[in-house]
């Protein structure tokens, strides 16, 4: 088969690929921006293609048969465009890395380790135990509220809980397993959901359901000391209610590693949204890193691929978003 | 009963104190220098003290029953002055703050977060998911090893292993709970152990037993990129050995809370050791600080009341150090 590595996301993926598949298949690495006439047959013939941007205006593969994501997100991907007899499947792996991320932020608000060590290396010992001001607070204490409760959102929470934290869920449908949080709310309850959390945490992807699903009666119902974080989708938070809300000190901050613009091929370098973040003091901007580890890429790698030998025994695809009628 | 709280550290679990004891007691607060007669005899009169700091010329308490610490070091204090008839009684319950520093603190060392929010402010999105430059590496990937399997290292671990991390421990006993980690070594084997971290971190306190115990072979034996990590008692690390192989490079680096120089009544603002430490860039110093939280104060102000009810109802007092003989 030809397998098509679409653009530099997905030729992050390919070192390695080849040992990992069952049979010998045909590796062609493409740019992002097809230009010239050999790249575009060469997409055009793919009987797989890894990538993370199917839109009008590319050439079309009709032979395809798989196209994969190498990550969880699909919205790149016009569903409208994949191929007659090709399935759309995701892959996930980043959620130790995300809970990683998730974790380092929230708990480097508590353990004030940058500023401590510029004091002491000119031995002013403010930190030091045993001095009332002294004292910091403890994440373990706090209230995790988890927007999502997928492979990321459970993978946080095993990890609070062990901190101690007391975690609650906000989503669609009441999970099965409710040992590992102690309280649930359905997404139409969001207000009473982040008046309860001390850190609220959207992990859920982007689409016409979600698009501003935090919204401005959301966050004005969050505590005034509580944080918001967001790694699923920029625009599952109401990009105006939060700056808004950030500008005018009414929660206590943000970690925001998903935005609102991105780099394209008219600007490689925009500030991450239309408002002013970077002018703010409440808030941890990241530009969309927080699954991004050699961990995941090796356990995405290993999926794609595992994936690629299913197709060619014929056994059944895993993490399908679409799977249109294989052809004959 | 006249319950002395000797000096600053002591102090800070006067407020809400008497609420949470049995019976109505004298609570009398008490500076660290005792130059008064007043203060003195205040000190002489004490059923029970709280303190950290016991040593020869300070007055003596001759009807003392309980010396309570309201920590676990008793390193401040000299056991043979312990009055005949008194309990040596620590606390513990910082054991989930010295986690979150230790977990902060390693996480950190994977996670960039600082720099990718200088960047991303000024439009720099190097970091971000698909470059290949960007990948991280992932904390959970690692071994930690811990040196010392009380309270502090039982709760590492259990973080430590919810991340992913193998559990390697190395301390006096074969602990009986073997599920929590995946192996034993004892502390005469420190030098195999060594070997097999990316992490290490001394948890053990200052005894005779382990003053000097993490040696120059001890750290020769630990791999080029390992970090050394110290959250129990300074001198447990040798200090030259320590500072020549951070300023040779030898390790990865090393993240010290607890030092071989503190702050006295000569010189406030010290810097923690004989060794420039503070003229490196591959350590993160902090001011013996990692379990200095309210919660950790919250905790032990309850045990030691707790302590205190005990002692007045004729109960077995709990984390007893050193017991003489109560008098009739």
């Amino acid at each position: 088969m030809k397998i098509v590595f679409h653009g530099q996301n997905a030729c992050s993926f390919v070192q390695g690929f080849a040992g990992l598949l069952s049979q010998n298949h045909e590796i062609i690495e493409l740019p992002d921006t097809l230009t010239t006439e050999e790249d575009r047959r060469a997409y055009e013939a793919a009987d797989v293609i890894v990538g993370v941007r199917l839109a009008a205006g590319m050439p079309v593969p009709v032979t395809l048969k798989l196209y994969q994501l190498p990550g969880a997100g699909y919205d790149g991907i016009d569903l409208g465009l994949v191929p007659e007899g090709a399935a759309l499947c995701n892959c996930f792996g980043h959620e130790a890395a995300i809970a990683e991320y998730v974790m380092a932020s929230l708990l480097l608000r508590h353990v004030p380790l940058a500023d401590a060590d510029k004091r002491l290396r000119q031995g002013d010992w403010s930190y030091r135990s045993g001095g009332a001001d002294a004292l910091r607070t403890e994440l373990g204490e706090q209230t995790i509220g988890l927007i999502g409760f997928g492979h990321i959102g459970k993978t946080i929470a095993a990890r609070a809980r062990v901190f101690g934290m007391k975690v609650i869920v906000a989503n669609r449908s009441a999970p099965e397993d409710t040992s590992v949080f102690e309280q649930h709310y359905f997404l139409s309850d969001l207000d009473s959901f982040a008046g309860e959390a001390d850190v609220i945490v959207n992990t859920l992807p982007f689409t016409p359901q979600t698009a501003g699903l935090v919204d401005a009666n959301v966050i004005a119902a969050m505590k005034p000391e509580a944080i918001l974080v967001n790694v699923g989708r920029g625009p599952v938070i109401d990009e105006k209610a939060l700056y808004e809300a950030l500008s005018q000190k009414r929660i206590g901050g943000a970690i925001i590693d998903t935005w609102y613009v991105y780099p394209d091929g008219t600007n490689p370098a925009p500030h991450p949204s239309v408002y002013p973040f970077h002018e703010l003091d409440n808030i941890v901007m990241t530009p969309h890193m927080s699954g991004w580890t050699h961990g995941t890429v090796n356990r995405r790698r290993q999926a794609m691929a595992d994936n690629i030998n299913r197709l060619v025994s014929n056994q059944p695809l895993e993490s399908v978003v679409k799977r249109e009628e294989h052809g004959p």
